[in-house]
């Protein structure tokens, strides 16, 4: 069986994944945003803190979410984010798709990463992730706008929303410029963590 | 002890809750927001549709909200759209106090709700509903606007969305101006229905 398309992202209440600048990215709200993920046992795992962290619902989330992926699919403005941040072992451990409008080689990194630069459209990388993916589930991974290319060309199956208590007020916006008249969603599952609510929701065109 | 000052909206993911304009409150995704209080039993007892109606969840938020309510705040706005379309039986059953630049006398409706019109400023009216709530809690009715003003005066103690699976793509938004960087929040409540996911946030200063 071929697995599903979804994206998965830490919000705001008032809707935001992202500070407007990643000089931003250290500050106090971005930490509450994710302040659900931190001291989960998978995360001091995946960062090598060495071992203890939290059992439970977020630490549930943060593992399912990544072993369920066996691909993902990435926008230019996060991989440049992202390429001189990540560590030399990125925490990706599978391939990963990058639309952008130059040629460039695989870029292999330790630990099962490599990442493919694709410059034919978000059907192609998609393509190219579903095949990579194999029976797992291919990952839009971001960013906002990544996301949304994808959400309004009616690719995506589900998505998961770990809605964190913070409010941001301005920054990057996950659904900017959604179709919103062609989607319809279902609530699917809503359980709520101590530090947040984790939402999924099946997309159906309308 | 005196009451606390809240606020209860429906919100979709995208963090809307209402359309641009009134004439579009009828249309699909309006009524996708509002699909967790229709079928209440607390709805149909309110519309004096008769008996049946759902409980749990829903129902019980959709009542608890109602009976904990001693008193409204309101903005001109929201009252100006409601003034024609709410019934002689206005759905509120206590004094009213609606943000207004006119001078006007009270307005008496069946049913035990008084419009009151107060001219100068939030935390006057606040004042007076405090006082007419008593032990009860005052409700910062609406719209979004009157909402942050309010949030951003430090004069909200918690609030509470249904978040309803619906992406509105343009419209009203709950905390459009919210003055992020000075509120901190702490969720207190979180629990699902099959129709929406039920928040309560506490508000404290930064």
């Amino acid at each position: 069986m071929a697995g599903m398309v979804f994206f998965s992202v830490s919000m705001s209440i008032d809707g935001f994944i992202a500070p407007e600048s990643p000089e931003e990215l250290m500050g106090q709200q971005w930490m509450e945003l994710q302040h659900w993920v931190f001291p989960t046992r998978f995360m001091r795992e995946s960062l090598k803190l060495g071992g203890g962290g939290e059992e439970g619902l977020d630490n549930e989330i943060a593992r399912t979410t990544f072993e369920r992926t066996g691909a993902s699919v990435m926008g230019k403005r996060m991989f440049d984010a992202g390429e001189h941040a990540w560590p030399d072992e990125a925490p990706f451990h599978t391939p990963v798709f990058v639309m952008t409008h130059e040629r460039r080689d695989p870029w292999v990194r330790l630990g099962g990463t490599t990442f493919y630069f694709v410059d034919d459209g978000i059907r192609s990388a998609l393509d190219r992730a579903r095949e990579a993916a194999g029976d797992r589930d291919v990952r839009i991974s971001g960013g906002g706008a990544t996301i949304v290319e994808y959400l309004n060309a009616g690719l995506v199956d589900e998505f998961s929303i770990a809605l964190s208590p913070v409010l941001f007020g301005s920054g990057i916006r996950l659904f900017e410029n959604v179709d919103a008249g062609r989607i319809a969603l279902q609530q699917v599952r809503s359980e709520a963590s101590a530090r947040a609510t984790h939402l999924t929701y099946a997309v159906r065109q309308r």
